[in-house]
């Protein structure tokens, strides 16, 4: 990693250092970005009374800050609100690309993208960081649609909360590749190698009450 | 729900009740059971230093059980045998099923199914135990996979690490359907819709060293 220009990578800490599997982290932004754009949804995992909760939500990204949002009765949201300096979450974004089926059952694997961010959450405040940061969760799910709906009017921005967080403490994990098998296990009878995954789009539908004069726009029919 | 038996949904608790979405919430234990059954990666939390951590992992289902595996050297594999009375988990599996656009920013959506288990995860030290649960971890990537391939010799076993989770507060939340815009929405100009999101098998891709003699077994050409 030293070859690479100090801003192409996020810094490593202690807890973005796996314990195993080296070398399947990566510090990437290009990379961390690339894994972030592409999914619908994080797991977002904060501490309650002392417990874990892992919630899937939206979120959209904005350069090296990640946006999600909530009700502003929503618990993540208004702990956020409540905790003088924001509030601690782990932020994990998965693909799952490939099942990894080897001769052994001890090396069956999947082939996947992570990124696991940890940081502190902040409310925005801000109402134009807001409005900005709603559009960037509703490009998200379909990149160019946040232009072509009906942005917030002022009662559903005051209904929604929007929390910050900086892509500081950041790692990538991946696995890709076939089956790692023990060289003494490589003759045994098993069929063995990856199941790749697909992920595709189907027709859109559209909404039962859609005027039908209303086509179906560009970045949809691209999909 | 006051009309199902009670052996058929889970008891809900004070986490288990969502602070919004509640027509969204089930506690049907076939609706869990099949949302976990469909997945291949949960998203695993616990609480590090104060802090959260979620991760993805690997995990089986036997009954009302679930297990996760891994390292003996992982983190929460080894806080896990740390704790005296285990590690307290959130685990979270999330399938996202579409795209929903609304009219307006503000009721954009994904359609998705979703189960949150809280609970507390013990060391398996039972060998017999441990054999089926990575059946089961092996079984939920491909079913039928575990009994054909060579299962863990004694040294895999003693580096694996595997955790318990009874499935007892656990709740399960769906959404389905179209977009929900308000009534004076429904006019703008804007497609609306869902736009479905299909998940499928690629062809299988054999090992560079697959002899070529070991057939595509049915469940693998069947996906």
């Amino acid at each position: 990693m030293s070859s690479l220009p100090a801003d192409s990578v996020y810094r490593t800490t202690e807890r973005t250092s796996p314990t195993r599997g080296r070398a399947r982290a990566s510090y990437d932004r290009e990379l961390v970005h690339s894994i972030l754009d592409e999914a619908y949804v994080c797991h977002l995992g904060f501490v309650r009374d002392g417990a874990p909760v892992v919630l899937p939500t939206l979120y959209g990204r904005i350069g090296e800050t990640l946006y999600i949002h909530g009700s502003t009765g929503s618990r993540p949201l208004r702990m956020a609100g409540q905790a003088d300096p924001g509030l601690e979450i782990c932020l994990t974004v998965t693909h799952v690309d490939g099942l990894v089926l080897a001769r052994s059952a001890f090396h069956h694997s999947i082939n996947y993208r992570s990124v696991v961010i940890h940081g502190t959450a902040h409310q925005v405040t801000d109402e134009e960081e807001k409005r900005v940061a709603l559009d960037a969760l509703v490009d998200q799910v379909v990149p160019g649609r946040a232009h072509d709906s009906r942005r917030a009017n002022p009662k559903e921005l005051a209904a929604t909360a929007v929390l910050r967080l900086a892509l500081e403490e950041v790692s990538a994990k991946c696995r890709t590749g076939g089956p790692n098998d023990d060289p003494e296990d490589r003759s045994l009878p098993y069929w063995s190698g990856v199941i790749p995954l697909a992920h595709g789009h189907g027709a859109p539908l559209p909404a039962d009450d859609l005027d039908p004069a209303v086509e179906l726009p560009d970045y949809l029919s691209v999909l």
